[in-house]
Parts: C-alpha cells; sequence; structure tokens
C-alpha cells in the first residue's frame, strides 16, 4: 500500500476495486455535501455512465421495498451486481429521516452481489436530487451494472430523481382511491413501466382501466414507448421475472430508438443549469451579502420589490 | 378617464379601485409570466404587506375546499373582503391542471366580498411558489384583508407556498392512515394550526392523540406557539368560528412576540435568492448558451463532471 496516497485518492482507488467500506465512506462524505466527497466524486465522474439506473416510486404502503428486494434478487440471480440506493422522505426543514422498513432488505444484503445504503432528503431545495444524482454517480463508478432507486410519493425532488433515471417504475395498489388521483398529473411523464403490486387484492381490474384511460390522454406517435402494466405480488414472489423482461425491453429500447441518448443529454443540461443557481445563490450569498440585506428591508419597506431586488443583484454577478 | 394611460396604469388604478375584471387579468398576466404582469407587479407592490395571508393545506379529500369557502364567509359575514387562491395539483411537465370541485365555491363568491381564483401550477422547479407569491401580492395590493391560499399535499412547492403565509392550516381528517405517515415528517415545521375535519368520523381521538405525541417530539420553549388541534365539519358546519378565534391569536402571537416581523424577514431573503437563481439561470441560458452545451458533452463524454462545468459557468457571470 502506498502511503504517500492521499485520503481522496486511497478512498478513490479502494471504491474502484470494490471495497465495500469505501464505498460506504464516500456514500456518507457526498451525502453530507464535504469538499473530500466532492473530490472523490470529481475523480470517480470518468469511470460513470455504466450502469442501468432504474427509479422505482410510488405510495407508502404500496410494497416498493419488498418488490426493490425480489428484483435485486432476482438480478443477483443472473449474475449482476445491484445497489439499491433508498430515498426517504424527511422533513424540507429539520432533516430528520423518517426510517422505512429497511429490515426486509437484509435478506437481499445476506448474498454479497447486493449494496443497499439508505439515503436521507436534505433540507435545501433541490439538495434531495443532487446529492442523490452524486451518489448514483458514486455506485455507477464503483462497478455496479443495476442501481435501483427507491423514492416515495410525487414531489419534485422526487420527479427530479425520476428524470435522472434510465427506466422509471411507478408502483400501484388496487384500492387506493385518492392516492392515484393525487399521482395522475404527473404519473404518466415519470412512467416507462407500471406495476400493480399486491395484484390478488381486490380492484386490480378497476386500477388498470384507470391506468388505460389514462394513457390515452396521452398522444402516442408510431416508435414511442408503449408504457406496460405489469402485475406482481413481491411478497409471494410473482411477476418479477416479467418485470425484469419489460425492464431489459425498456432499455433496448433507449438504445435503438435513440430516445437515451437524447434524455442523457437534456437531463445532463438541467443538471448542470441546477448546479449553476445552487452556485449563483452561493455567490451572491457570499460576495453580496450586504446587499441582500439592503434588498430585504427595501421590500420589507415597499420601497423596492422582490423582482428588482433579484435583478440587481444577478447583474452584479 | 384618462386615455394617455398606458395599459399598466390603467390596469393598476382600475384593480386599486376594485375593479374585479381588472383584478382577473392582471391575475392572468402573473400568472403567464408576461412582462406587463411584471410590470403591474412592480407597480403595485408598494400596496402590498397588508392582507393576513393564511395557508390552508393537507391530503385530497380532507375537505378543504369547503373549509376555506366556510372560513370566507364567516369573514365576509364580519365586514372583511376575502380572497381565495386555489392552488391545483398539476403535471410537473405538461402543466395541465386538475381541475378540482370549485363548484361549491359558488356559494361564496355570490357575497360580493368574496373573490375566488383557482390557479394552475406551472412546470418550472421553483414556478408554482414564484407565481404564487406574486399572484398573492396582487390580491394584497387589491385591498383583500385575507387571503386564503389552499394547496395539496406536501410537495416542495406546497412547502414554499405554506411558508409564504402568515398562519399555516394543515387539515387531516380521521382514518386516513398512510396519508399521515407521509406527511409526519414535514407536518409539524409547516402547521400554525391542525385542523380535524370530517371530525364526526369514527378515529378523531386517535388521530388527535397521534399529533400530540407528534408534537412532544419537538422541543417548545417559553413564549412559543403552541399548535392548537381545532375540529370541524366543514359541510355541517361546525367548529368555524373557533378555528376563526385561533386565526385571530395566532396572528396576535405573532405580532406581539416579534415572529412575525422575523419570518418576512427570513422569507424575504428566500424569495428574493430564489429569484436570483432563476435569473442567474436564465443568464448563462443566455449568454452562455454555446458553454453550457460544451459542458453537456464534455461530461457525457466523461472527459469533464457536472459540477466542475457549473463551476465554471458561474465564474463566467
Amino acid at each position: 500500500m502506498n502511503t504517500t496516497l492521499t485520503r481522496e485518492e486511497d478512498l478513490a482507488q479502494r471504491l474502484l476495486k470494490g471495497e465495500v467500506r469505501a464505498l460506504s465512506r464516500t456514500l456518507t462524505l457526498v451525502e453530507n455535501q464535504t469538499e473530500l466527497g466532492a473530490a472523490i466524486h470529481r475523480r470517480l465522474y470518468a469511470h460513470t455512465g455504466k450502469a442501468h439506473i432504474i427509479g422505482i416510486t410510488g405510495s407508502p404502503g404500496a410494497g416498493k421495498s419488498s418488490l426493490v428486494n425480489e428484483m435485486a434478487l432476482r438480478l443477483a440471480d443472473g449474475g449482476h451486481r445491484v445497489a439499491i440506493l433508498a430515498v426517504d422522505p424527511s422533513s424540507p426543514y429539520s432533516g430528520g429521516a423518517v426510517l422505512g422498513d429497511r429490515i426486509r432488505m437484509d435478506r437481499a444484503v445476506e448474498t454479497n452481489a447486493i449494496y443497499v445504503r439508505s439515503m436521507a432528503s436534505r433540507g435545501a431545495l433541490g439538495g434531495l436530487s443532487h446529492t442523490t444524482a452524486d451518489a448514483i454517480d458514486i455506485l455507477d463508478a464503483a462497478g455496479f451494472s443495476h442501481i435501483l432507486v427507491e423514492t416515495v410519493g410525487v414531489g419534485q425532488g422526487e420527479v427530479d430523481i425520476a428524470r435522472t433515471a434510465h427506466t422509471s417504475i411507478v408502483v400501484l395498489v388496487p384500492g387506493m382511491g385518492d392516492e392515484v388521483q393525487v399521482m395522475k398529473a404527473g404519473i404518466l411523464e415519470i412512467a416507462d413501466l407500471f406495476v400493480i403490486n399486491k395484484s390478488d387484492r381486490p380492484g386490480v381490474h378497476a386500477l388498470e382501466r384507470e391506468l388505460r384511460i389514462l394513457m390515452t390522454l396521452v398522444m402516442a406517435e408510431e416508435g414511442d414507448w408503449k408504457i406496460p402494466i405489469l402485475k406482481t405480488i413481491a411478497t409471494k414472489p410473482s411477476g418479477i421475472e416479467e418485470l425484469g423482461a419489460a425492464i431489459v425491453e425498456h432499455k433496448d429500447w433507449l438504445e435503438t430508438s435513440g430516445v437515451g441518448a437524447q434524455q442523457a443529454e437534456q437531463y445532463m443540461a438541467e443538471r448542470i443549469l441546477a448546479l449553476c443557481s445552487r452556485g449563483a445563490i452561493d455567490l451572491i450569498k457570499k460576495e453580496h451579502a450586504s446587499d441582500v440585506r439592503a434588498g430585504v428591508l427595501g421590500c420589507l419597506e415597499r420601497k423596492n420589490d422582490p423582482h428588482s431586488v433579484a435583478r440587481e443583484l444577478v447583474a452584479k454577478l
């Protein structure tokens, strides 16, 4: 071992060799948005772009964790190295994560090809998606061929994460009613695959019909991806093989249609601009703190307005 | 009528005189983020800062619309001019609003002191809160003493809107289970008042106990606001008077404790910085389009990484 290695080089090299402890340590550094984490991320970025990133979202109680567990086990059986990244819901203010039922994941972790990581979402607007995207890069560089990213709900953060994924799965459960209503608006734009989990429950046909009606609202063109509706019972397990096949099919379509490359480019532009936005705010806070303060007071006294103050601040950059 | 008035001056003056058509027209201009809308907003901003802004959030099916309706009617009976701003959930991509049940609002609109406006949420990240904040300003300038802002769910956009409000009400319903679980993490930080609506349903005591346990998790200090739990049946109506009294109590506490002024300052700083962020992105897109493009390609080829590209772009501002 070369003792002249910096901590950064050391961690990066050990991670690339597949050392789990180095991976976990790096993810913590990235999650906490430390400078060391950023340096390792920068160093590892050249090794990314190989994994197939699969997003799994849906309401609480939809059985996402069990489903992810079974998917990971199946992939591992097929000789793949799989990472699971579970992004838990948490307060946008206090940053305290609500811990979900990760215990059932244990079974998956026991087989050595699967790495499981829970991640608390952070307070800052956009912070959830930034750190998740970085964590996915780290897992990608670490050589996992499949990264399963599990999120809850339909907030903007979750939508951003769904866009990070190559294949996005929306998990639904029969008889949820209101939940589907909430999700409806955004659901079609997120979903590459619908999964009706707990499909031994009553209401499967009603839900499937609802989804099919919803899909007719979107103009499909020749060559477009046709969103499949799959039925699973994760706890049995049942339907996991078909789900795996549908994911492979979607992956192939992304490649042959050229849509995958288009999406990657669009997502990269969005990611860079979102990082610019954060960078610009940091710069304004640091370099123009007194102008910000004066602007805030001017607005509170109604001598100025927020849009004009913001425009003046941006002009000072 | 002075025919030399610009359209902007004309609309602003008519709005300040209380003309409903001018108000509706201005809100549309602001909602569509037009330049004319921005100009009127700038002109009217000096007339803002007088209304008490009340946020009402909660799950779909919690009966928020009925509750808002009854609150508005009660305030109008007391001689107040009330505006209702209903922010509907919509796709973060397509921008199409899912129309809720606004029909029940008709009864409220018939009494002339109440103005009701539905607003579609827009696609851009942060777009929801920006246009909602501007719309609230317009209603404030138009002389409404109370502005009731109804939103759905717990996305980041809704949380931002909740922060815009002086008094935030979280509406819950007995027997929702999962819903509460989702909201738990952020709920305490948003809520100034809890309302258990449909309180003639079973499960009221369980829900109340759950909320009280949740509240014990937050360290309260001497002089802190103690979040009251109110019970209503909006459709009856029952409990609306007590809710009104609790809102007045919270308003008084904001003033006497000085917390209201602190929050206004903090919110203004956040609002300005969020606008700066949007302004910086617009500037980068406009002035450095080719650098963005080169940066995106560099990242896709893994010759560069998104953080480094963003840093370089911000440095060019």
